[in-house]
């Protein structure tokens, strides 16, 4: 944790950041080793780029504080929010009067604690700190891709036991109901980084489908996206299923779908622009005349959210680096009709990227699949 | 759902809010039936007094704007950020001159969505809206109070199955994996209200314990809180056990603990501020000699959210009205000893309270709870 903060503190005083202001989320566990809920209670933490530290926290927490890797200021606060903003006040004010550029995450920060440190810091400037924080966070060390090839390992086992049981006639629901149980089975933390995609038939076409009571016939695509949680970091996978025969145009956007998942992971690398690896992978499926129908990126960053830097869209100048881990999902949707998506989740290394996951990822029959994956 | 809507101008009429600004989240779907993720996309819906309405919306999930249940403006962006600002500023030119008072969830709507909004709308002020929109979803229907009994019964036969595998010897992580399985085996959403707490020994005395690799020993207290979700509503339970013989102190806060729930179950009713419950349970706790050591609120509302208004804290002049839902948590927390906590969850009713869970109360030893509950 020292060292983390070393190296944030020496980001801040790059970014000309006198201070950052983090609430409770993956930056401030990170960083800290602390795990606050994010609900109604502000709580914040505040780092100086000389290495000075704020907590300002429930009273009902105080146990959390005494096993600080640091040393910090501490503030409590009580159940009562009419007592909030004076505990704000007195937390800063020793700094209060100061023109300081404090940076904060703009996904994470909310109007609730900003209101609070606004009042309390009135001659502050709130700035964007999201490159000093996901750049911290951004590059994974040998022992966070560790946790991230378990976290691979837990989904593709928990997707092969619930496949195992699928049938026609089942619903979404039933689908990913099984796949929640056998996610937690193999040994999933509480927190999956997000309600499993299970949908059927022209559903798939819907990238963001949430589960309904709909059932899976013959003849129809089904569309798995989940992932697991282990010991902090997610994973997210995505694949694609005929049950039973699939028709010609099925199995061309299949196809289409897997080179350009496959000319992404192998023609991305270090030194590229993000851009660059979303290119690869749309340019396969433009040729092949369904660029209108792949609504969306290529992927994102992954790790301790599901979603963060860096993420690979066309304009994103961003230069890869080793460590870096990213989602590779082109796909194609067809109103109406049916979609399909192929994810894996890949690490930057010298040579190229290095694929976390490794089910089969073409798609094709469900007996077909379970076969091929057993065998590994 | 138009009725929501119509419910929700004309209290922005009455709190003289020109607009309200909802990011996704609890309110926006109940509002709205819309179900967006809360990640690094910028989703924002806008609400005028006069019923007008702006949504603003990924590319990639337009078909959800398909389906809404009233008329409303779209704009969609792509996933470039570079262009998210000149679509906030297109989607708000007809009112972007004007100075508005703008209504936001503080606990919800972040710096990335207010900068985006800020900007937009140079003129405007941005407020808490909270009580507007709160206001909205405290008092809970019949069939909003039928999913929240459903929820309860979720996690009650959860908490059944997973007791008769708990033995010494486990650890807080395993017993915590097993209830979650059986929440998911009796139905539960995917989406919990928060990861189970299972805690043992010394770690009960911590009201926000995470499970840890610590076992279950003979003579010592086992607390669990959990709840389940149901149809996008949540339960909230604590129940203590005796795992073997309790000592006099033990059984001692666990009577007190016990007789603070009672005390806010059966005194509590409509008309009553919400400070009112909170001094009720904590006399029981003070005039026994433990007052410093009931170190939270005695509860918080719960519905679509884990927690949300009405808070339960000794200072709210809240008034509490029919159909308002909260959890009534006493606790006793010795640090270093052990901690005690019974929480259910009630609704205001035009006689009293009303209890939605119904599990026993008392502090007991694991087998007498498992015989006594399954009596019913």
């Amino acid at each position: 944790m020292g060292k983390r903060m070393d190296v944030l503190t020496n980001q801040l005083e790059q970014d000309k950041l006198d201070w950052v202001a983090l609430n409770p989320g993956p930056s401030l566990r990170y960083l800290t080793g602390l795990n606050f809920h994010l609900m109604e209670r502000p709580v914040v933490v505040l780092v100086s780029s000389s290495g000075q530290v704020k907590l300002i926290m429930p009273e009902l927490e105080r146990a959390k504080a005494a096993s600080l890797p640091f040393e910090a200021e501490v503030f409590l606060f009580s159940d009562d929010p009419a007592g909030w903003q004076a505990l704000f006040a007195r937390a800063m004010a020793d700094i209060s009067s100061r023109p300081l550029r404090v940076g904060v995450e703009p996904t994470r920060l909310r109007f609730l604690e900003l209101s609070l440190l606004r009042e309390a810091l009135p001659n502050a400037e709130f700035v964007d700190g999201s490159a000093a924080l996901a750049g911290l966070r951004m590059r994974k060390s040998a022992d966070e891709l560790r946790a991230m090839r378990h976290a691979a390992l837990i989904a593709q086992n928990a997707l092969i036991n619930t496949l195992t049981t699928v049938k026609p006639g089942q619903t979404e629901r039933q689908i990913s109901a099984e796949l929640i149980v056998q996610l937690y089975r193999e040994g999933s933390e509480a927190e999956l980084p997000f309600a499993p995609i299970v949908s059927t038939g022209p559903n798939t076409a819907n990238p963001h489908a949430s589960p309904t009571d709909r059932t899976l016939r013959e003849g129809e695509i089904l569309l798995i996206d989940w992932g697991a949680g282990f010991s902090g970091y997610f994973s997210d996978i995505t694949r694609t299923f005929f049950c039973g025969e699939a028709n010609e145009e099925m199995r061309q956007i299949a196809s289409l779908v897997e080179k350009a998942n496959e000319a992404a992971r192998f023609g991305g690398g270090p030194g590229m622009p993000a851009g660059e690896v979303d290119r690869l992978a749309r340019e396969v499926i433009a040729d092949g005349g369904y660029g209108d129908f792949f609504t969306h990126r290529t992927g994102h960053g992954l790790g301790m959210e599901a979603h963060e830097q860096p993420y690979i869209y066309q304009a994103n100048p961003l230069t890869l680096e080793p460590g870096m881990v990213f989602t590779i999902e082109p796909g194609i949707y067809l109103p109406g009709k049916y979609g399909v998506r192929i994810e894996d989740d890949v690490v930057v290394e010298d040579g190229g990227l290095r694929s976390l996951t490794d089910l089969p990822r073409q798609v094709m029959r469900l007996e077909t699949f379970l076969e091929k994956a057993r065998k590994g």
